[in-house]
């Protein structure tokens, strides 16, 4: 079987996304680099394999299939049966874990890369912070982690006591927001919030993952 | 086995997701309609089935669920071989049909509400529709149509030469753009996009959701 070709940046939330994934589910797969940092992304050749240019894309031998929430689901499914089971192990469980999943993508990330992108890039190219629409989206993230915490004081993980690809899908954004950002508040201000942060974020897969330079 | 219950608004884009799904699978259900224009998607009854105070939510025996994405995933899986298949045949085919579904809950459906909002809700409310956010959505919204035409110059639909779910979860916005916001030139100025849309919105499920009042 061919090797997984990943085709990212190792500082991109979404790329860590799909990396992490790969190592919780103990495949084999080489990164090649993308320098987003460069433009790469935006080039001819990578946009004939990704027309909207974001990072990352996997190629699994006939396959090329970019969104990284699409890709991780997709190594979910494959690879049913080899290291971490991240979807559930039945029908409610895997619907629950889309649920979160979406919630994730319809609710969290929005403002969590929005204050990302204003406290860690908008300074390094140059411009400066727009601190009012930090604060809206502070205030997004808020009420969506006062649900969550409600969530949690309920089961341990999102989508209920297991570890899935709902709370995987978390790691990247959350971890720039906490050691980057000093939005660490948000997490270690609520109870249940923080006990579940502190154990994602110790998975030996993440900290693989997060460590790396670029 | 009990009907399935849909906590909803039939005007609402997420619900007519639901139901049209509902449709396309062939299964019954009952509509419980919880009034939103009156705020009841915001009272405790309703927040305690879906804290986050969004409609719909699906109540099938024990599982509670939300996230229409999600929901349809559901409903999608648990009646494959029923009514139309929505998610492929293939590992391949339904990575595809999440990596479309994705495009449309990333990058299609935040510009396609703001332009609703502006046009069909502000005003309602007794505000002035800001016409430069129109603008500027309309401008994303063209960028991806034009990615969407490319790729159905070479595939029926979104997901490959199938019908699915990345298709039907473009129904409920797409909608409301051409026949209440007058922005159907986005999609008859471009040929493979009006000809995917005149086929998906033609279909008897989608038809029947749509010419439903409130």
């Amino acid at each position: 079987m061919a090797t997984i070709k990943v085709l990212g940046y190792p500082l991109s939330t979404a790329t860590r996304l799909v990396l992490c994934c790969l190592e919780e589910k103990q495949v084999d797969y080489e990164l090649v680099v993308v320098d987003a940092a460069a433009g790469a992304h935006k080039q001819p050749q990578y946009l004939a394999l990704n027309p909207f240019g974001l990072v990352p894309t996997i190629q699994d031998g006939d396959l090329t299939l970019f969104e990284s929430r699409a890709i991780v689901k997709y190594l979910a499914k494959k690879y049913k049966g080899q290291g971490t089971e991240l979807f559930g192990n039945s029908l409610s469980e895997e619907a629950l874990v889309e649920q979160w999943c979406e919630v994730e993508g319809q609710s969290y990330n929005s403002p969590a890369l929005t204050i990302l992108s204003q406290i860690l890039f908008v300074p390094k190219k140059g411009g400066t912070t727009d601190e009012a629409l930090v604060e809206m989206n502070v205030e997004k993230l808020v009420k969506v982690l006062d649900i969550y915490e409600e969530r949690l004081s309920k089961s341990k993980y999102l989508a209920g006591d297991f570890f899935s690809l709902a709370d995987l899908q978390h790691l990247p954004t959350t971890h720039y927001l906490v050691t980057d950002c000093g939005k660490g508040d948000l997490i270690s201000s609520r109870k249940h919030v923080k006990a579940w942060w502190e154990d994602i974020s110790c998975r030996p897969a993440w900290k693989k993952v997060s460590e790396k330079g670029p």
